[in-house]
């Protein structure tokens, strides 16, 4: 364990040629995946993780970029001895369809008309996202996968997963998400959504490249950054402070609080495309397990899977009473469940930040799905 | 109780002609509160009552304006036989200044320039609220009111009152409110207020009269109001039914809490000007009554008053933890308190929708008052 990190990593792109149908039965000709890979896949091709990333991540889990400052958004879990354990496992993360970082989104170029498709790009749901994952799989000569995994969207992409490829997944671990976007969490994506297109600079999706409905995305940013956040955890870090000494009665910033949330609004406008904002929360909100049936029966077809579920105290986002309603329809199937509440202040943005203790559940469960599928025993 | 409404009424108004120096020392050389009354004031002019609004009320708090089709904002509570009961009391509600509904606030004439204050109009706090509203009690010729009480913004003002005129107030009702805002409460102030501010059409709150910032300012409505509900309300209240029977995979609103969304943050903008929601929010933002010491010090000049403090289970923008402080830092101080958290799913919103547990406590509470303090009972 003497290094940490995977170190320097290169983004990699996979096209696919191919015309698909999306689960709104528009067609997509082709598409592009960016994707990346830390670890080695065995010679059996059996030790294969798949990370799935949430609204505004991307392919970049781990490592580091030639000349970058950052590393990867979950550095602090896949790495060499860490839960997801490079020495170990061959872990692929891939931007989602309908994003705007390499992946085929919005933001691309249509070939038809060799301009962006703007909101001529399809909308895509979890299930289109997961669908496009799986040609990668194939892409990549996996047949099955050792687990899914993801906090947030990612684990709505992880449990789509197990429902639509129940035989190419052997485990699965969904944190701090849910089963179905619930009234609560469709209405703070909308007003997202309508914050960037109440914005004159949206032009109806048509802005030129560079030049965007940035206030808008802002606001939309902002929003988020409170969902993502808890009371406790707010006032812990800012409770009133002032970025002065005394009340300057005002309309600029004058309480921390208001200053940071305005720099995450404003460093987000520089990494993501307002239309992908669009269409990644739209795929959230489409996102519902049990819409034709009921969840107990939308996981029928899953046998001999495992689960490690995860969810935070105090995300109030994605609450854990939705965890464990997932739990209780796995468990209706006879499925091996493990469940844990991990008390946390950080709201539900604990997944990327309590990874101690996300780490010891998460390398005993993986070290579990190995023995019981007699991988890596050699 | 044949009647149960008071029935017409009509707005009045109080203009005060002299310069009011404000918290932040700036000078308000004059200033209009608009107001109603409810009610007869008693010959020992003991028997008033002020309601206090919260951020989007205004002085009609009950009754109908002649060929109105809705009542006042608190009709529930206000009228005879009601939890403040119009045949007892003599109840005063007034605009905020600030306000935008006949009250002085950036919206009102400057007498100096002959235009808009717009952002000329001086910031103002909670305590320059209830200053003018004690000047406007002082006109009403009461030395001394029977009872402050409001929800949210209008518990603050209440809170206030106690605070800035222990000797002319004898018991007062908080509802559903803070005695400082937090982190968490003045984030979600500021992405409104940056929603209206981040509008083009906002102009440095230069817009013309009928032609402000309303994208912005929906979307400020818009975050406010899921902010004012809860999980389990909006649940109930809008699940994930949809307008039409299919999904549309569009980005118009599709779901019916989109839709509700939408129609809330277009109706406010008919009735709400954007610079008084920048004002008002303002205010909430600096209060903060244990700004200079302690709460139970910043209570410590009230003498022989009574508190009934009241907050809801589901509320999470107001969370009874914070009622709780309250009630421990006038205990502190040996006052007579009671604290009622009320059991409710409709979590901020439940202060004007669980009126029937409310009157009980109210009406209880303010018959205790006029024993004690020997009023009415003749």
């Amino acid at each position: 364990m003497a290094e940490t990190s995977i170190g320097t990593i290169e983004k990699k792109f996979f096209e696919y040629d191919k015309a698909i149908v999306l689960e709104s039965e528009a067609v997509l000709d082709r598409f592009v995946l960016a994707y990346e890979t830390y670890g080695t896949l065995s010679k059996e091709r059996d030790n294969a993780i798949l990370i799935c990333h949430a609204l505004s991540g991307d392919s970049h889990a781990a490592g580091w970029y030639e000349g970058d400052r950052t590393p990867g958004w979950w550095e602090d879990m896949i790495g060499p001895g860490k839960a997801f354990d490079t020495d170990k496992y061959f872990i692929i993360c891939s931007n989602v369809i309908g994003g705007c970082k390499g992946s085929s989104g919005p933001g691309s170029i249509d070939p038809k008309v060799n301009e962006p498709y703007r909101l001529n790009f399809p909308v895509v749901t979890i299930g289109d996202m997961v669908h496009a994952q799986a040609l990668l799989i194939d892409h990549l000569g996996i047949e099955c996968i050792l687990c899914a995994a993801g906090g947030s969207t990612g684990g709505m992409q992880a449990l789509q997963w197990c429902v639509s490829f129940p035989d190419r997944i052997r485990s699965c671990i969904p944190i701090a998400t849910t089963y179905r976007h619930s009234a609560l969490q469709i209405a703070f994506d909308e007003v997202g959504r309508q914050s960037i297109m109440a914005d004159p600079k949206w032009e109806g999706g048509n802005y030129p490249e560079g030049g965007g409905p940035d206030a808008g995305l802002a606001v939309a940013r902002m929003i988020g950054h409170i969902t993502y956040m808890s009371d406790k955890s707010m006032e812990r870090k800012f409770g009133r402070q002032l970025k002065k000494k005394e009340y300057g009665y005002v309309f600029t910033q004058e309480f921390e609080v208001e200053g940071y949330l305005r720099y995450r609004g404003d460093s987000f406008i520089q990494r993501f495309d307002a239309n992908s904002y669009l269409y990644i929360t739209k795929a959230m909100d489409y996102f519902d397990l049990q819409r034709d049936c009921s969840l107990a029966q939308a996981f029928s077809h899953i046998k001999d899977m495992n689960f490690l579920i995860i969810a935070f105290s105090s995300d109030w986002l994605y609450p854990p009473y939705q965890s464990k309603e997932i739990v209780k329809a796995l468990k209706m199937n006879g499925l091996d469940v493990t469940y844990c509440e991990i008390s946390s202040d950080y709201g539900h943005d604990a997944f990327l930040i309590e990874f101690e203790e996300e780490t010891i559940l998460i390398r005993h469960f993986l070290e579990k799905v190995m023995r019981k599928n007699g991988i890596g025993s050699d």
